[in-house]
């Protein structure tokens, strides 16, 4: 018989798996379908090994990074996905996802779920360099696909320019070069019919 | 305008989301849909957060592990899934899969481009602890998903109990006790009527 830790180990494995079925509202730059918060999560990794030199603090922690944005969507396997311009649903988001992250992460031997919980407790607040570097790359993802497909998931929910620039302005936080980038391309966006601008009146 | 070096990050990135688009033959636990790259990768990130301490090797470097997972099936954008019981596939294989790591990591920057093909490189050479429990991840993770699915692909394509073994033994070099907890669920999936045993004869 397997030792009961590697047991626990293999059911959160297995549970994890559940990810792959939390569909998000921004769509992939082929097939145009939803994608998914596992798939998300492998994109993010790879913009953080190919990014990580724009963050604004040197010496970032990648490993940490990395763990962040491995771990950060767990919680939507029991809390589901989040709009990022759902301002009704983000009410009481942190409440729901805290109580997944007890469960989720719960299923881990104890020393593995508080370290976890630990990694995902610091992307939430976003006060290290390094939760801010993960939570920049979070909404730069997005972004590039919305970019990508048109303003696809833009375009489906009526979000304009002014709300996109709001909901996005953190990314300085981690990285003012991303940062610049991205609200250079937003203006290219809105020039080519892709993003709406702010209703006038 | 963005930098040049940023604008060919960018590139790489979005070429990259075409991993998303290419199918496994193994199915996911919840829909049974076929798994893609992209997901893929991002299971094998959290089996090493989780499963690194069963590596044969002590003091492994997770985040040269982590980055070998997260690159290791990029070249499969052109090279395609070859199943791992598809021997006509296997013939020709690592040369397709060079030359799609030439164009792709070719994408990027020069610096960064030869710093992912070294450890796409040191991946497919299996030489170093770290490239060994990267393997080793890389063939548990798709046998966890066939052990949750009555053996859906095992079944399909006809593979037997010799051949999972023979294919996979490679896992103790990564991880013995991997193997150990691998070999006896094998033995249980056999028994179970999800996996054929030996052709007799």
């Amino acid at each position: 018989m397997p030792a009961p830790r590697l047991e626990a180990q293999v059911r959160f494995l297995i549970e994890a798996d559940r990810l792959k079925e939390v569909l998000r509202q921004t769509v992939t730059t082929r097939s145009r379908r939803p994608e998914n918060d596992a798939e998300h999560s492998w994109h993010l990794c790879l913009l953080v090994l190919v990014l990580a030199e724009h963050a604004n603090a040197p010496g970032l922690d990648v490993l940490r990074v990395l763990k962040m944005v491995i771990l950060h969507d767990l919680v939507e396997i029991d809390a589901g996905d989040t709009f990022a311009y759902d301002t009704a649903g983000q009410a009481g988001q942190h409440e729901r996802e805290a109580r997944a992250a007890d469960r989720i992460f719960g299923l881990l031997p104890p020393d593995q779920a508080s370290g976890f919980r630990a990694v995902w407790d610091e992307f939430e607040a976003r006060e290290t360099p390094e939760s801010r570097f993960a939570a920049a790359v979070d909404r730069f993802q997005p972004m590039l696909l919305n970019l990508e497909t048109e303003g696809a998931a833009w375009a489906r929910h009526g979000v304009t320019e002014d709300r996109v620039r709001a909901r996005n302005a953190h990314i300085a936080e981690g990285s003012k070069v991303l940062w610049d980038y991205m609200s250079e391309q937003i203006g290219r966006a809105v020039a080519a019919g892709h993003l709406a601008p702010k209703p006038s009146g």
